[in-house]
Formats: C-alpha cells, sequence, structure tokens
C-alpha cells in the first residue's frame, strides 16, 4: 500500500497484551492483582479509545507517583460516610482508577434501590480517561456522571493565574440499536496536552485556548507552558474562551462546579493549591453520580428514545463544508472497533518508554500486534 | 443629578408590587393563590436578579399560553413515580413555576433523609431562571441543581439545523460569609433574546454566536432569527463556537445531556419536536437535584472552604485591561441588593405591556417606585 493512517513512528500493540503488561507492571509496584488489573484497564482503555493523552503516555507519571510515595500502592479506600444514595470514601492516596471504579459500583448499587446516588473519593490520585467510570452505569441501564478536580491549569476570566483544574466532566446515557450516549470532556477549551503538541511541533496555538502571564490570549505554547509551570502567570482559558463575549464564565463556572463537588464536598485539595509537580501529581478528588432509568420510566422506551434522539442527530443537515455530525462517544467507540482489529497504536516513543519501565521493574514482553 | 445608570425609558416598581400585581394576575388567569404567588415569585426574581429576558417581558408569552389552552393554569402535578432518592412528577401542562418549586421541595426533603434525591418533571411549561430553584437548596445547607430543556434552538456541531434548546444547567452551593456559588448558564453560546437586542439595535452579531441556514456563523440577527423561526435552517451555536476548534463539540453535549435527562429521562419532548409557536411555549421537562452537604462532611467546614476558594478567585490577579474577576452569581446578589434600595428597573415598554395585560384581566395597580 502507498498510503497508510498510521504515521511511521507507532506501533500497534493488541488491547490484550496491554492491559496484561500494564497489570503486570502496578504489581510489581505493588498493588494487589485486583487493583493492578482495574488501574491497567484503566489506562489501556484510554488508548483503546484513542485517548492517548490519558493512557500508556502516563505510565512514567504514574510509576513517579509510586517509587517517590505520592502515590500509595497498596492504600486500602476507606468509606468515611454513607447514607441510602450517599458515599465518601477517602482514597487514603492511592491509586485513583480502583478506588473510582469501587465507588461507582458502590453507588450503582445504591440507585438499585434508592433510585439515585452520588458519591465522592477524596485524596484520590490520577484517574485516567472520567468517561470509563459514568460507563460503567450503562450496562445496569442506569445513566452515569463522573468528574474530577486535576492541578490548577485554568485561568478565571478576566484572570491571569491558575486557580483551577482543566476539571473534566463525563455523562453517559444507555441507548438501543444506537451506541450510548458519552460525553467526556474538560471544562477548559484544551487540556495541557494540547500545548505540549504545539510545542513539539513547534506551532504556535489558535488564538483563544491559553493566556500568557499578561492574562492575554497568546500563541506561544512554549513560553505559556513555561510560565504556567512556574505559577508566573498565564494558563489554559476555560471553554468560551476569553473574556464574556462568548460565555467564557460558562467554561469558567463549570470548572469551578466541578471543583466544589471533588474538591470541597470532599474536605479534600482544591483550586491553585492544587499542583502536580515534575515527578508526580497532586492528590486530587473525584465526584460520581448513577441515576437508575428504571426509577423514572419504563427503559425499552427511555432506550428507543436515546436511539430517535441519536440518529436525528447524526443525520441532521450538514454545514456547508462539513462532513459529518457525530454524538458524543461515537468517535470514540468507532476508534475501540477499529483497534480492536488492528491493535491499538502507541507512538514509537511511548511504547519504547513502556519497555523501559518495564525493564526496569522485572516486567518483560510487550509484543507488537501483526501487521494488520 | 448629572449623570443616572438607568436610561430614560427604564420605570422602577418595588419588587413587593411587582410580586402582587404578577400574583393577582396570574389568580385572574385560573392559578390557585398559592400557585400563582410561587409563578409570580419566579418571575419578578428574574427582573430583581437583573435578568430581564426572563421576567415580566414574558408576561405576553405566559398569558397566551393560558388563554389559548397550551398552558393548563389549574393543572395538579402528579407523582408518577418515586423512590427514596428519586421522583418523577408530570405537570399534566401546567406553569412550570410551581410544579418546579414543589419538585425541589420535594427532592430537598427526600435528600435530608437519603443524602441526595433527584427529579424529573415532564410535560410543563416554562420555569424561568433555573437558577432560582437551584437556590431553594441553599436554605437547607445543600447543593442544588436544575436544568430544563426549551424549544430547539441550536445547532450540533457541523450542523445547520436546530435541534436541541439553549438547554440551561443552574447549579448552587452555599458559602459562609460570603454569597453563595451559583452558576446559571445556557448551553448555547448566546440565547435567541440576545440576538433579538441586536436585531432591534440594527447591529450586526459577534462572530461565533449563530449560523445561517448555511451552517456557517454568520453575523445578520435579522435573518438568522427569521431563518430559525422559519425552521429554513441557522440557530444558536452551542458553548464552545463554530466547529472542534474551540470546544463547540462540548457545549453540544452538554445541550444533549440537559435533554436526555429532562425530555429522554422525562418521556417528554425533546430535541426538535421540542417548539415554541407564536403564541405560546412548547411543553418542556426539567431536571433538578439536592445534595446534603452534611452527608459528605462538616457543613462548617464545607463553608469555610468555600468562603475561601471564592474569596480566593475574586482577589486572584487581573488580566490586563481587566476591572474585576466575579464568581458565579455575584452580578445577580450585586443587583439584587440594588434593585432592593432603587426598585426594579423595567424597560419601559415592558412595564405599559404589564399595565395593559393587568387591564385586559382586571388586575390594576402597578406603582412605580419614589425616584432613587
Amino acid at each position: 500500500m502507498a498510503h497508510t493512517i498510521t504515521p511511521p513512528d507507532t506501533v500497534r500493540v493488541a488491547r490484550a497484551d496491554l492491559t496484561a503488561f500494564c497489570t503486570r507492571l502496578f504489581v510489581s509496584l505493588g498493588l494487589s492483582p485486583a487493583d493492578a488489573a482495574v488501574a491497567a484497564d484503566v489506562l489501556v482503555a484510554a488508548d483503546a479509545r484513542g485517548i492517548p493523552s490519558h493512557g500508556l503516555a502516563r505510565l512514567p507519571s504514574y510509576v513517579n507517583g509510586i517509587t517517590t510515595g505520592a502515590t500509595v500502592p497498596d492504600a486500602r479506600p476507606e468509606v468515611i460516610a454513607e447514607t441510602p444514595a450517599t458515599l465518601a470514601v477517602d482514597a487514603h492516596g492511592g491509586m485513583g482508577a480502583p478506588a473510582s471504579a469501587e465507588a461507582m459500583r458502590r453507588i450503582i448499587a445504591k440507585a438499585r434501590t434508592a433510585g439515585a446516588a452520588i458519591a465522592c473519593v477524596r485524596d484520590s490520585n490520577h484517574f485516567g480517561i472520567a468517561g470509563y467510570y459514568a460507563m460503567l452505569a450503562l450496562e445496569h441501564d442506569m445513566i452515569g456522571l463522573a468528574m474530577t478536580n486535576t492541578a490548577a491549569l485554568g485561568v478565571p476570566t478576566f484572570g491571569r493565574q491558575v486557580m483551577f483544574g482543566t476539571n473534566p466532566i463525563a455523562f453517559a446515557a444507555p441507548a438501543g440499536r444506537e451506541r450510548a450516549f458519552v460525553l467526556d470532556m474538560s471544562t477548559t477549551v484544551v487540556t495541557k496536552g494540547k500545548l505540549e503538541v504545539y510545542e513539539r511541533l513547534g506551532q504556535p496555538l489558535p488564538d483563544g485556548w491559553a493566556v500568557d502571564r499578561s492574562g492575554r490570549s497568546a500563541t506561544d505554547p512554549h513560553r505559556i507552558l513555561d510560565e504556567m509551570f512556574r505559577r508566573a502567570g498565564g494558563g489554559m482559558l476555560p471553554l468560551g474562551g476569553e473574556g464574556e463575549l462568548h460565555g467564557g464564565y460558562k467554561g469558567y463556572g463549570l470548572a469551578v462546579m466541578v471543583d466544589i463537588l471533588c474538591g470541597v464536598l470532599g474536605a479534600a485539595a482544591f483550586g491553585p493549591g492544587l499542583a502536580d509537580n515534575p515527578t508526580c501529581f497532586g492528590r486530587v478528588s473525584h465526584f460520581f453520580a448513577a441515576f437508575d432509568v428504571a426509577a423514572f420510566r419504563d427503559v425499552a422506551g427511555f432506550k428507543a428514545d436515546m436511539d430517535r434522539m441519536l440518529s436525528d442527530l447524526r443525520a441532521s443537515p450538514l454545514a456547508e463544508g462539513a462532513e459529518r455530525i457525530y454524538v458524543a462517544g461515537e468517535k470514540e467507540f468507532e476508534r475501540e472497533a477499529k483497534y480492536a482489529r488492528d491493535g491499538v497504536p502507541l507512538l514509537r516513543q511511548t511504547y519504547d518508554q513502556a519497555i523501559e519501565i518495564g525493564r526496569l521493574h522485572g516486567v518483560a514482553g510487550l509484543p507488537r500486534a501483526a501487521a494488520g
């Protein structure tokens, strides 16, 4: 073939091999086999759904978190408060994924009885893609919500100092013949990872993504990242952009909402007090919810309406020059299906890094998939 | 005084007089005194908090809704399903405000026991400002959420036909010495009312607010409103704007999320099937939630953290050329305090219209406030 979609610096690995490798790595770092399996499943789900920013590229941070003691590999999450429809968990500095998946499982069980339930997980660590947890509700015919606060990277409307994280919101609702609706979005215009991509490519940023230390929209990714890292000023703009003209105060408000539900409700770190350092992530907190569709209406009717809504959206008339209208989650489901056939693509740099990390921790074997 | 902030075409009325007038008007239209008082309180709260688009300017629509039979003034909301943490209400085409306030009261009571509760109100009508209902949770030391779907006015990312409403999200969280955090935002960049203001002023729209029938960002408010009204194409852009570059798919996703929680979960109208006509609003549905802070942590500690978060945000360094950093709800609280002293400003046109509507329905008296 003269043409290939896969860039030359990409390596393909079967999803099961990736998961097995990461599970063994996490066990070697001190996680229980059960916790390691969950942490690996979440991490690999990111690459397998085409969200490499949250996948194996983050292995060094996870490993450094554990080896520096910032992340406690064998922490036992503790339920610190509980009612029929709420759950408050202290992760005691453990990995984000196992504590989060367990919290979601517990509120799904509560929602089966109470109709709805919410959870807060405090003093946790990076939990990967928020959508993973929201989607755990789907097979129970429930609607799922997941949020997390993150290290401060976003500036308030009219501000120039980072005061909150990229604070994602994920929402999943089941459908019938259509795939589920799965929204998973940061509440800033873009996340830091996008700036890092532009920095590597040596390209200027689009206007309206980030501000420099003056607090005005700027386009030099290197300078913005450097100043933001040193907390000299500048950061990511909230969804809606600079100022109020296009609703920047809405993204700012949503980011603070997430910080309230995670950090403040969790009696944990929030706002600019939540920071990453060069070797590991800061302690973050999460918020989850599960709503049982059957508490409101017949599930079959709900799914039939979801099918109609989603197919109508996908089939609605295109803007001039546009190729396709997507619904939330659709791109990820399509990539997941493609990668299940062809193997999950990793940047060669990410692949080589994983091999090296495995070697350092006595974990071998990350075979490349047969050529697609 | 040589200078005045109040434009010359504004009339000031005491809030209590506005509420009394609207209550009597709604009673004359067939609402029970209790329902009329709630409907009036919500309507007047909009003007009193500086959101005139949702205040007395909408009286003609409310009245037309009732006189044409689209809104049933004496409808009795019916609880159609209930669990310890959920409530499903059929408003049977009644006014949105009384059914919504009652649903919020009921889930606050449920959350007192269950820790959290959610409600869906189906087959309802325009409920005014979403923030009103979220704020009902505050005095109970709870976090409140309120959403509603609306007539379809928004286009999906890469689309050119209206497929969902401006679908607002309101979120309120209590604080201590600081005022509560009250986010109340449409999930489109702006609402139709903003376009109508530009149309009246004969000014072009800012780029990135709306698209015309081609599906591309356009600036002629008259043409866009006309085409949108005739469903010839065009509509409001979702928060994040046109295309994907600045996250337009996020606002699109949030709008659909609101439609799922309100319309689909409510087994009611959603998407483009939900339309206003020249004389009245379409039947909409709402979603509410109440989360009891005490189910997660000590309320005093929560409020102290909220105070720190909000005061830190307000005091954070300003962008060059900026005058002030606000937190969500702050502008509205300040206007409310000012208007409590000076009277609530109404456009003369709105005031005259209210007087005329009152005259037609045998309700007199809307005295102007003494000059401030």
